[in-house]
């Protein structure tokens, strides 16, 4: 497989459950309805693991630009690279949005409420404020970048670091996820963004494009950030 | 202990725990009614790798007959064993579904609503749909067959791979669960659906025998595709 | 450290966290009040586990009658040191009780539901059916000391056997737990139940000494069939 | 890195997560409000395994006075390290209360409360006693110590560690963190509470300084006890 196939799928299933899970909380009559925040946390930290176990030996799981490019940064990712790592985790994140759509399609069609429709692609801010949802995403991508980074010191027995790697996504959900929505990565949110746009979806509303550059340019810049006090430090 | 027995016993826990979970949170009078999702969803993960330790050197610890032929379709699997693994897996699921009936019957008798007390066996849909329940069953199950192949790739220190296996039950319950509560295995479904249908539980409803075979077929076709691709991709 | 000192202090710690989270849960204006059954679970799982980590190497981390008891059955323990184990199991469970008093004695003094108060210490049945709640705590204890040496067949990673002992806990709580509360062990119902009894608790309430034969011979039996079938199939 | 940046980062992450949970909870308007005990609980956890991970190796990654302390008592730890240990947790537990503040601002400003806006920085008994709020701190901290060290006379395959330690966290905050929010560290408390005292916050409270001295006192007390014992014992 390449490691396009892989970073393309991989941002696929990880679209597919985490955006899944945001469908599954907040849209109507599903059985999970209004199950809250610990199910949207643990649903997300497992929706970035598990394709991180199936195709982190190939491409090395990134999955999302802000990775990418705070790699690329430090010099433990080739610039040339980048371009077709970006693209893969776009489309895969555009097409797991999709196909979240199509899975969860009785459920749109029997909610009202825009906003829940909208939540289900991509993040809006509980209180809309630039600086400080731009500062949102940016620490909390510094949080995700500097530790992956981090972890990547210790020696750790075969397969345990996925788990770490879900850890981490869980512990920034529970803890600096109630602002943004924690996008901390730009095709999580682009996307599926997109997806909102151009997919027929029943009685819904703006795709809030105006919100869209936030999660990202923050995210890059917390990454780059992120990759640079890491190698600064270590 | 033969595979056959292991493959039994592994279903019957299987379907002890986690038609157990159900129980306990839609049943009246339990110390965990209306626990919610959460509950619902770490009992089922815990309830697949439990099993899976204690039978796994065994049999393999399928437990699902849609991962029994998805791994025979593409060769990893002896056609000519199917039929007693699938055999032991129904028994399995319909011996454990009668010991949840004795374990819960209390609550059982206290418990008017049908719905509640057929969903304690099998899986209904949230909005009926037969498209749709079909596609959620077919992406659920094509997810858990595709990842269990895909971490097989991934050396993994000893002990560990059940609890990834659990990871991925818990992260599509929590992530796909809510449309038609995830049966993602035709004898999970099948098994306590006949123990539903010849027990004599207090004042039941009716087994839904209409649905039944969405729970059996869609999973079937999806771990076939999920196991095709897997083979195809790596 | 002796064997003695190790059941006894492990026990007393499973006691302390064990039904420090009840308390953390049951009690008024803690404030974890009415957090919710996986609170109470994820508590008790973790309440086992630590004690385990720490003098598992020592003792082998019984903490239960049930488990002493079972080993001894199969000849897999000595049964002159059986009486041993359990005497510093029952001390350590009683003097748990008499720490987690001290520790929430204001949220006592401002509880005046008696039932809340005893279900700190000790387990009553949601509905009271000798037969049931009989073959509950039988079930319960059965699944433990039966999966608990299943594992042992798993050759695993060095610290990680610990972590699925705690998970059998988590998972015997969440989808069995909510009829009679999931003793599962004689003594850690008998223990606090006697310092339920001795101790001056503001206002409190009868101990319930009619039902309290039943978390002990249930867990007793269930314990040695579990290790008996284990050793006929294994 | 020198030890000094180490503890200082780490403890500054673990506060910025730490703190970040609670602000997700108890502020108004945030996606997580009154997002209940297992999020903060299990936010805590991972707040202080992610920087264990990072910074194990470099520090030890005490990250709290009490452990620092418990540690020198002991012999662990030379003595003459002790102040810049515990100098560099205090700035860093200050700036990571800093960084909450700044990125939960616009929620600290549509937030009322007063009590809410102290909570994300420092703890407050849920019921005012000097007596057993020092008691909790004292035994919740005796704990962690004990444990921490405990846990260490176990072999763990690599990279298990910091999960366990945050399982000890996680243990202690569900089973009896809720008399005084245990605080069971004195930087963890005292920084953020001096970060409130100084910082601009949105119509803000008394800093509540009458009990700033238990959650200090308390806790090292409580790591001496716990280390002693455990020298003492193993």
């Amino acid at each position: 497989m390449s490691k396009f196939i892989a970073e393309m799928l991989g941002t696929m299933i990880l679209i597919i459950l985490g955006d899944g899970v945001v469908a599954n909380v907040v849209l109507n009559k599903t059985k999970a309805e209004n199950s809250g925040w610990i199910v949207i946390t643990t649903g997300w930290a497992l929706a970035v693991a598990i394709p991180v176990f199936i195709f982190g030996n190939i491409s090395g799981a990134h999955f999302n630009p802000a990775v990418t490019i705070g790699l690329a940064v430090i010099g433990k990712f080739p610039w040339n690279s980048v371009p077709i790592y970006v693209t893969a985790q776009l489309t895969g994140a555009f097409l797991g949005a999709v196909i979240v759509w199509i899975y969860y399609r009785p459920h749109f069609n029997v909610t009202e409420n825009h906003d829940a429709k909208l939540s289900v692609f991509c993040t809006q801010p509980a209180i809309r404020d630039t600086f400080s949802n731009f500062i949102s995403e940016f620490i909390g991508t510094f949080i995700l970048v500097f530790s992956i980074l981090g972890i990547g010191n210790t020696h750790m027995a075969e397969g345990l670091s996925p788990i770490v790697v879900g850890c981490i996504i869980w512990a920034i959900g529970l803890t600096l996820g109630g602002t943004t929505g924690y996008a901390i990565n730009p095709v999580r949110d682009l996307g599926p963004r997109i997806a909102h746009y151009v997919l027929p979806i029943y009685k819904k509303g703006s795709s809030e494009w105006r919100y869209a550059w936030i999660p990202v340019i923050a995210p890059i810049c917390g990454g780059i950030v992120g990759a640079a006090l890491y190698k600064i430090l270590f």
